[in-house]
């Protein structure tokens, strides 16, 4: 097999400029998903994926309707049912690219400047698609591939994904797979290789806060009605101890304490103090006492105002008290957090704490649990070699913030785990004008997922 | 003089239906102050009331012009040197009708049914107004009108009286006297003749946190970029004790105490938990322990949150760690608190309570002292035996909770107190469709004018 692998490699680098220019091509399509203007536009993009499989030698392709956007599904199950079955997720569809006038060359015309390809989609995620449908033929230039492989790409994930948990539910047996691979993740830097093993998940709630019946003049009743905004005030700040503990009742029980390894690890990661307050402009760090800044974002459960809205906002002055106040609260989950539990709390915390003053009411708004990948499994050792074959060294692994639904739809559905191995860099511009793919990473990225399927038939 | 008084009532009574048509005249003007498509018959309502004070034989009757709408000015001041000289303010605007589907008849087609008079602006204020000129009127025809008067009759109340302050401030000279009488206020109840001898103050903040430079993604940031949206919820909270004191440093070193015959006077007041519950559609009341209901709106200072704007406040969700937050914060002061002291005060509760994690900044608003008058003063003495020879017993006093600023610029411009007695009853819609005036309650009030001016006389 070692001959394979070389050979696939050497194909790989050989082929350099021809997979650049398939990337560019796929590049100036304007699949804005969430702009029904584009219509025709996803409807190409979605085709030509299918078609680039179809060239490849995928079968079963498929773009198949959902009810927005479609879904272009195709597979490759010759390696036998002892062989190992990866489900490559990815999304063909792109953010808006206004403002327009800040990209230096065209968002649809992709253009080469030094070490990067500038174009909207360039890293999310067209370009981590393309290492992966590259990476395949790679591997299927030398030999029979020797896993079974499925694809999932969806056209919706820049607009939340609305039609996927029902498309995956729906089609079970069509994805059936040992595990999956999501590209839609990044390393740190050029020369550090990551594995995200453990995102966060996330409980959403609006609390809404009656007091009187009606807007009131503050100077008539002020002193003997309790105004709600000042209620959702003590209510919110009683969510916090001063040590930054979260105060919701039995917030901690089930939470997953990280071990001594996974700290040590955790530490390795090139994000300090000092580089939080470089990327937020924050004055000084806040947080829970006892935690490195790395491991309060990655891995211990958080709660965050997102929104307050109450009473007279506009300019000047008026001398309302307020009948009603709201408040958005969301908490970041860690294993093994329950949604539902938490939103549990959240109500007693409240019927605990709630004056007789007022009446209130809880909207969830969304509930994910959180995911973590155990760093042992054949997956993740498999991933983690093929990082250290192509950068020379040992990939770090870090826990993520953020939330990301495909992972726990997959868990919830599929029963599988995500290896969440990308190539973007923090510098890439996701989202933002001027986007790029920084093209030495790319290349390493393809000969990484090579080396990586390679890894996975041993 | 008890022939001239009892004259004069007589006259009142006998005159009282031409006071009636007189008063359905000027409420067919549509002098609504805030619609510019209105000028003329604002123009047209000043003119309506300077003609009726030069037919009573009121002397230097100008239509002032200001940078809004004009001042009506006239006087009478042939009582000698010695003779007390009183301002009577009012306003000839009043606020729009709209919405004028829930209007029985027109809010310019004055209307009796019943007892009452229906009409925008019957009883806010141009009833009061004509109360006061009819009273006059009535002691001219039994004889020299025994002190000096002075009137003033504003057509910007009702957008704030945005021209008063310097058109006072400029002409200290000609609105010289000795007290104003304001009768833009009313009585607790038919049978409860009242007398508002104290108003609050008012210092109104506006408070806005800086954190992170920009919104941030709460699950990435999250745990450690303190939140300013928390950190302002923290600072309100703090900014009460737990048994509704104000915390600012020094709130309450100035506070005037209210002494036991006022507080045994107020206990008189028809208004209870019950009817404060009733008015406001709170489920329970709140505020300073050690202190009842009327004495708290009234007689102690407050501070009231009256708006709160952070982050996402729109429909569903939206991950987002906030980069500012803004509260509007308003004090209502009273005897003798300082707006600009209570500023300080708020400013060193920030720098003692705010966190090193976020920048904050207090913009002023509005800011003006409370005023009282003294229950015990000669013009106080007056009205007081007006109404009890009118309605058979003692008035009530109270405090009231807001600000009327007009009083505090006679105050400061003018050093003078201002009797605070009208005769508007709280069910007379004011503000609202279907506005009206209590007839009988005004007869009433015409009476205890009429008492008034001969008791200041004694």
């Amino acid at each position: 097999m070692s001959d394979r692998r070389n050979a696939a490699i050497q194909f790989a680098h050989e082929n350099r400029q021809r997979f650049l220019n398939e990337l560019q091509e796929i590049l100036t399509i304007p699949s804005v998903s969430t702009d029904p203007e584009r219509k025709a536009d996803m409807l190409r993009a979605a085709e030509w994926v299918a078609g680039k499989m179809r060239n490849l030698g995928i079968e079963n392709v498929q773009v198949m309707p959902t009810p927005g956007h479609p879904v272009v599904y195709g597979e490759h199950l010759r390696a036998g049912s002892k062989a190992k079955t990866m489900l490559v997720y990815g999304h063909y569809d792109v953010q808006p690219a206004e403002p327009l006038d800040l990209w230096e060359s065209g968002a649809f015309d992709p253009t080469v400047r030094g070490d990067n390809l500038y174009a909207r989609g360039a890293t999310d995620m067209k370009g981590q698609v393309m290492a992966a449908l590259k990476a395949i033929e790679a591997v299927m230039s030398a030999g029979p591939l020797p896993i079974n492989v499925k694809f999932l790409i969806e056209g919706e994930e820049e607009i939340g994904s609305p039609s996927l948990g029902a498309f995956i539910a729906g089609h079970k047996d069509l994805l059936a797979c040992d595990f999956a691979l999501n590209p839609d993740s990044g390393i740190l830097d050029p020369e550090l290789p990551t594995i995200t093993y453990a995102l966060r998940g996330l409980a959403y709630f609006e609390i809404r806060l009656y007091g009187p019946s009606q807007d009131l003049h503050s100077g008539v009743f002020g002193g003997v009605v309790h105004n709600p905004a000042q209620v959702l005030c003590e209510l919110i700040a009683g969510m916090h101890d001063d040590q930054g503990h979260v105060t919701l009742p039995g917030f901690y029980d089930s939470v997953h304490p990280m071990s001594a390894e996974e700290r040590a690890e955790l530490a390795r990661l090139p994000v300090n103090e000092a580089s939080y307050l470089a990327q937020t402009g924050a004055k000084a760090l806040w947080g829970e006492t006892g935690y490195t800044p790395v491991e309060r974002t990655g891995g211990r459960p958080t709660l965050e105002v997102n929104g307050l809205l109450s009473g007279f906002t506009g300019e000047g002055s008026k001398t309302v008290l307020p009948a009603r106040a709201m408040a958005k609260v969301s908490c970041r989950l860690v294993p093994d957090q329950d949604p539902e539990v938490v939103y549990q709390q959240l109500l007693r915390y409240l019927e605990a704490k709630a004056p007789k003053t007022v009446r209130y009411e809880v909207i969830k708004h969304a509930g994910s649990p959180a995911s973590i990948s155990d760093r042992h499994s054949p997956a993740i050792q498999a991933i983690q070699k093929a990082m250290e074959a192509v950068w020379g060294i040992p990939p770090v692994f870090r826990r993520e913030g953020g939330s990301v639904p495909v992972v726990v739809q997959f868990q919830t559905h599929l029963g599988v785990e995500s290896v969440n191995v990308g190539f973007a860099l923090p510098g890439d511009n996701m989202h933002a004008p001027n986007e790029k793919i920084h093209l030495p990473t790319w290349a390493r990225g393809i000969d990484t997922l090579v080396h990586f399927i390679y890894n996975l038939s041993q």
